[in-house]
Order: structure tokens, then sequence, then C-alpha cells
């Protein structure tokens, strides 16, 4: 009989991981513990499922546990793994349909207990209307609100990626919506004034945004009615938070599993942890960031697929390795993308580089082109060794997977020379002759 | 009293070297001389005037003479360069407006002649309707004779990226299209089984496309009424040569100007060609590939103006340098788009690597999201070194910009290992997790 691996967490991470590992070796005996009723799901596609662009939530499930029993993979919901024992190497795990508790025996083991969502300790936060989203459940149970409760007024807790995907689907419900964000800016990741294209177009979409701010509490009867903020009640018969997203370790800790300096668990480029047999991967894990050369926790769809397969690969007995990330981020924000790759200006001045930024703004078509939108890069390098740190970049079209080409510079670690020599397509209907990252890098060579 | 440079044609590389030699020397004197009516213009827009998804063919021109000569740059447009005197360093001029000829003196010379499209010696080639598409006064004959003569039958000679994006201009007009190519693809650039996805457009655009085919002449009485191929007849009240262009290299090479190769002008990374003083860049001249590292000549837009520009910085007292191509270009073809860099599979085994390709199919957006469309990906790599050697992408939407990952990958002289770790950018609208060429890059590894 094959060895047994046991994977924690049944999102992107666990499974790329469990099958990865089937793959590999088909003598394993593989299960994983899901506490949630749902595994292998696009979480990413949440927001478009709520606003109604995806018809059901359900459409964003990749393969059912059914699906990955004819692949010899037992993925079981409803399960949640109570406790590591990594000297007996087995788990406690709680069947929560039954109640029933048992102990699993492992031979490798696979934590992807992912991220949790922040639920800061406010007065009023556990009034019915009120939802973070991380799981197919959350996601389902906002869409049932809106569809029963038909909320017109609503209050997005948090200016990051998901509080800025959540604008978008609310407000294609016809809610009246207060974003309400404790920073200078949405989307902290990017420098200010990129972001500041981002505020207005929020602005523009009838968004009452609100930066600066902190939340007092929730008010409400049974259900919410209305946020508190910096001493004002906005109207809200729906509340989304989003903030505070942490690496979900408790389990891990608990069981002796060695965090790095990020607070998510610590793993080396085979995605090992300090435990012999034991493997993290996703969201519960750091990545290895090439441009600053040390471990990050970004939690990423993309990075918790790649970080799984490598698991999975290596338990099977092959040697892969996961190379690590450069920090690439795209985001739809009603009708302007955003994104970006790579050190921000103002995480580069903090990590102690000699950096700085410039901005260019060019078309996303051949000017005579109809319908050509501009496009704002920001560069940003080390102006001692001219090596490129970063990229950012905002425009209502041609913006997501433009940012692909900072990343492949990022990743050969090229300067703002080599970046301007790049022989990037060129035909009218998608790019000028000169496009805009040749434009940015021009200027940042001056 | 300045040096005096004399720009030899005013299309991207000319105006290009113009420009940036005035800014980098404001002491030049700088005269251009151009055959046609215009100088600086976007003549990859031309199909898109013809098509009528820009209003007016002008609307395509960046800078008139009145604005270069604000910038103290002299164009002077229907003048044509009989000679080239490289010993006592003149030129010789005719004004085709006054028939009057004269002699110039340079210090330094930029040869940016372009290139020549072919006009194969068929009987009829002469009639009124026939039309190669090279100048500004060709778009607008073309576009002339389509509003007075209301052509319902058209033939287009060549399938390469002009007759394809001439179909697509043509096809807007209601006119009933036949392309024919003498080979047994479109764009043979491309690898055929690529290139088929493009044949299949066309057709279901109703293009009647003969490949394999030869055409044996035009007929008509004062104006073009058919096309005779394989013997048959195909009726054309409207032909488009768009075959065979070559450098125009006839006024250098009388001047003892060296030719590489491939029949362009030679130059050397500043641009110099072989006389002193005088530099060539644009159409006219071969280009650094970098993945074969050899010249070759691959006439495009992107190149023409930077080489231009590194030529009027060279010339100036700079010391810019153009690192090369990778061969990249896209192409819109009715609905669908192609792109391409690199080498593919038949060049790169002509040119002695152990090439192979995978192919890969995988959505353009999150599988889940409305409106994804497949995207196939194409790798060219080399079995023994595992580099990376070329790229092609077919599909209706993410395809133009999405190349530049490729040809960025090129550049840094990437495996397939590298490649398949790039940290692409990943939102439901934009992508899949698995961006169509980490999918492409995964099955070559294995």
């Amino acid at each position: 009989m094959g060895r047994r691996v046991v994977v924690i967490g049944g999102g992107a991470a666990g499974m790329s991981a469990a099958a990865k590992a089937r793959r590999t070796d088909p003598t394993l005996e593989i299960v994983v513990y899901e506490r949630s009723g749902f595994v292998s799901y696009g979480a990413c596609g949440f927001p478009y499922a709520i606003k109604g662009e995806i018809a059901r939530v359900e459409d964003l499930i990749v393969r059912t546990p059914e699906q990955f029993a004819r692949q010899g993979i037992q993925a079981l919901v409803r399960h949640e793994v109570l406790e590591i024992d990594p000297d007996r190497q087995t788990v406690r795990v709680r069947d929560l349909r039954s109640e029933r508790e048992f102990v699993d025996h492992w031979d490798d083991l696979v934590v992807t207990t992912g991220g949790q969502p922040g639920r800061p300790p406010l007065p009023g936060i556990d009034l019915a209307g009120v939802f973070a989203l991380r799981q197919v459940e959350d996601a389902l149970a906002i869409k049932e609100w809106l569809n029963e409760q038909r909320p017109r007024s609503g209050v997005i807790i948090g200016g990051g990626y998901i509080g800025l995907e959540m604008a978008e689907a609310l407000a294609a419900h016809g809610i009246s919506l207060t974003l309400i964000e404790r920073l200078p800016q949405v989307l902290p990741a990017m420098d200010a004034d990129l972001a500041s294209q981002i505020e207005a177009e929020l602005i523009r979409q009838g968004v009452d945004l609100r930066l600066n701010q902190t939340v007092q509490g929730l008010v409400g009867d049974e259900r919410v009615r209305a946020v508190i903020a910096e001493g004002q009640t906005i109207p809200a018969e729906i509340v989304i938070l989003a903030v505070g997203v942490k690496p979900g370790v408790a389990l891990a800790q608990a069981a002796g599993i060695g965090l790095g300096p990020t607070g998510a668990i610590a793993v080396d480029d085979h995605q090992r942890t300090n435990l012999p047999q034991v493997w993290a991967a996703g969201d519960v894990a750091e990545a290895w960031h090439r441009v600053i050369q040390k471990p990050v926790w970004m939690p990423l769809g993309t990075t918790a697929n790649k970080q799984g397969r490598v698991a999975g690969e290596n338990l099977a007995g092959g040697d892969a390795r996961f190379g690590g990330i450069v920090g690439t981020v795209a985001v739809k924000v009603f009708a302007l993308e955003a994104a970006m790759s790579g050190l921000s200006l103002a995480r580069a001045q903090a990590e102690g580089f000699a950096a700085e930024a410039v901005q260019a703004t060019a078309g996303s078509r051949a000017h005579y082109m109809p319908g050509h939108q501009p496009i704002t890069v920001s560069l940003v390098f080390d102006r001692n060794t001219r090596r490129l740190l970063g990229g950012q970049m905002v425009g209502r079209e041609g913006v997501a997977k433009r940012i692909d080409t900072i990343a492949a510079a990022l990743q050969a670690g090229w300067t703002i020379d080599d970046l301007a020599e790049l022989d990037l397509s060129y035909a009218p209907p998608f790019a000028p002759v000169w496009d805009p990252i040749l434009v940015a890098a021009n200027l940042a060579r001056k």
C-alpha cells in the first residue's frame, strides 16, 4: 500500500497539491480535509458571481469531490482538522456534519489552511447583513441577502482588492455605496498618485469614498442598519468586511510548524516547512520575492496554485522548485484596470533602494484609432544601479496583461535600459508604435 | 554654423532621426527630402483609414512639414534624391513640382528610403483600379476608388500582414473578396497550424481564399475587371498588390553603401553603414536578430522608429545603441488577433536548432467569466538547451499584447523553465489563474 498524504484545506493550493501528487505517484493515498462545504473553486470569481456577471456561485467550482474521487483523491468537505501531531504523524479531525471526531495518520502532510479575513472587534459586527468574503458559503450568503433583502444602501469596509471588486459588484445591484478606508488611499500596495485614479473612478461611479476614516461600530436591530464612522451614521443594509486578511496559521503554530518574519508559514523553495514530511503552500505560506530577495506574505491565487503543485510533486518524490514571485497583481475597478508588479516607490524606498519613479501616459492604441485610452505607467528603479524595481499601470484598457512584460523584466533582473530595448508588438488596434512601457522606460533613462 | 544633416526619406525612421538629432544638438542644420507628398505618418494605419474606422487618411499624419519647420527641421516633400555622392558628400535632388534639380551638401547623411512594394511584371498590372499600399497617396487613391467606383468585387494578391488587413478593410465596404496566396498558407512567418486558424477566419468572413495559386494576369478595358489565376477568371473591380516588399536600396547601392546578406543595407548597432558619416535606418536597413544572432531584414514600424532615433542621436554626437529585435509582430484579421515573436518552428529548424514546438489552448479569461475566448499558444524551443526560441498565438482577445511577455523572455535568453516560473497577472476578467503562456510553458517542460 502507498504512503498516505493528508492535505488540510481544499482551496487552490490544497487541491493543486493533491492533483499533482496523484499524477506524480499513482500509488499514494491522498485525502483532503476541507472545513467548508466546497473544494476546488475560483475564489477570485466571487465578486463576479455576486455582481451577477456569472449566473451561479456554483459555476466557480472547478471540480467536485466526486470528480476528485474518480482521480483517486478523497476530498472530504465539512471536515475540520483540529490538531496536528507531528511526532505521531497524525491529525485529529472533526466531521462537522456528524460531530464525530477521529484521528488520521499521514506520511506526508500538506498545510494549506489559507488566509483568514479580518473580523475587527467592532460593536455590531455580528448583526445579520454583515459579511466577509472568503468561502463559497460567504458568497452564497451575500447573494441570498441581496436577493431576499434587496438592500438599497451598503458600506464596504476596506479599500483593498476585494473591497474594490465588491464595490463594482454591489453597485450593479443599484445599491447606494460607501467605501471606508482607514488609510489615506485605496490599494495601499500602489503608489498614491496612481491609486488616486482608482479613487476618481469610484467617485465617478457614485461611490461615497471615505479615506482616512475609522469605523467605530455597526448599528441595527437584528440586522444591520448603519455604520458609524468618525461620528457619522452611514445607512447600510449590507456591510462587507474587506479588511486585514491574515495567514490562517493557528493550527500550524500549535503544532510547532515554524512561521517566518511575516507571520506566515516559512517554507523553502520546495515548499518544505521546518518539520519533516510537512509541507505548506498557498495563502498560509510565505513566498520568496525575487526583487527584494526575501520572503513575503502576499496571498494570491496564482502563487497558491504554483506552490501547491510544487508541494504535490515533491512529496510524491519529485524535485520541483518554486522560484518565487515578483508580486504581480491586476484588478478591475468598474471601467478601470489597475495592475502592478514588483515594488512601489514607497516600498522600494522602505527596502533601502535608491529608488525613484517616472510616470508617463501614452495610448492603449495608435493615437488615430477610435477607442484609444490613456494608460498611465509608473516605473520604479534604482538610480544608482539603474535596476528596474517595479511598475504600476492604470487605464481603461490594455493594462491588466501589459503588466506581464514588467513581471518578466523584474524576473530577468533588468535595468531600465534593457526594458527600453524591448521589441514589443505593434499594430494600430492594440498599441501605439511606442508602447506605453517603452515611453516610460525612455523617460526613466534620461 | 552647425553641421548639415541630410535625411533621405520622411517616414518613421527618417523623421525619428531628424527629431532626435534636433533634440540632441540644436546647432545642426537638418533637411529631409521626401519623394511623396507627406512626411511623418502612421503607415500601419492605412488599412483602418481605408476601412473607414479612421475618418480621413490625413488623420494618420503625426506632424506636418510646417510643424517640423518650427522645430528647425526642413522637411521637403515631393523632393526625390537621384544620387548620393559619398566622396563629395552631396546628394543630387529633384524638386518634383518644379522639375528643378540641385545639389546639396551634407556632413552626415541618413538613408531611410524604406521598403518597396513588389510590382510583379504581370499583364494588366497598370490598369486603373490596381493598387499597392505604401504611401499616403496610395491610401488616398484607394479610398477615392472605393468612393467613386463602388467596386463590388475585389482581389487581394498576397496573404501577408497587409493583404490580411486589407481584406478586413475592403470587406467593410461590402466588397466580395478573393485572396490569392502563392504559398500553401497565409502569414508565412507563422507555422502552418496556427496560420490555419487565420485562414478559417477569412473563410468564415466570406473571403474566397485561394492558397497555392499563382496569378497569371489582370484583365480589363481601361480599368481592371478580373484577375486570372490558375486559368480561372475572378471578377475584380479593385485589386490590391500585397506581395514581395523589398528594401529600397537602389540609391544606396549605386553610391557604394554596403548591403548585407539579406539585400538590405548593412548597419552596425549604431546604425552606421560602411561609409563614413552615412547612416541608415528603418525598412531599408537590416536589424540584428537577438535569437539567431545575425542580421535579418524584417521591416517593421517599431524598428524604424527605434533605429531612426539611434541614428539621429549618434550623428549628433551621442552614443546610442540599437540592441536588436526578437521579431515581434501582431496583426488583426477581422475578429481574430494573431501575434508572434522569435522563430517559428520551421525557421528554427532551418537555422539549425534542435527545435520542437508544443501547442496549448487556454482561456483569455477565467473559465467562468462570460466572453472568455480560447487562445492557442505555440512555443518553439530547443530540446537540447531548453532555450525558448519563439512563440506564436492566435485568438479573439488578449493575444496582441500577451506576445510581449514572450518577447521579453526571448530578449532575456530564457529557457522554457524560466518562462514557466513567470509571475503573470491574474484577475478573472483578464486571465485564468494559469495564463495560456504558463499552460504552454508547463507543457513544454514535460
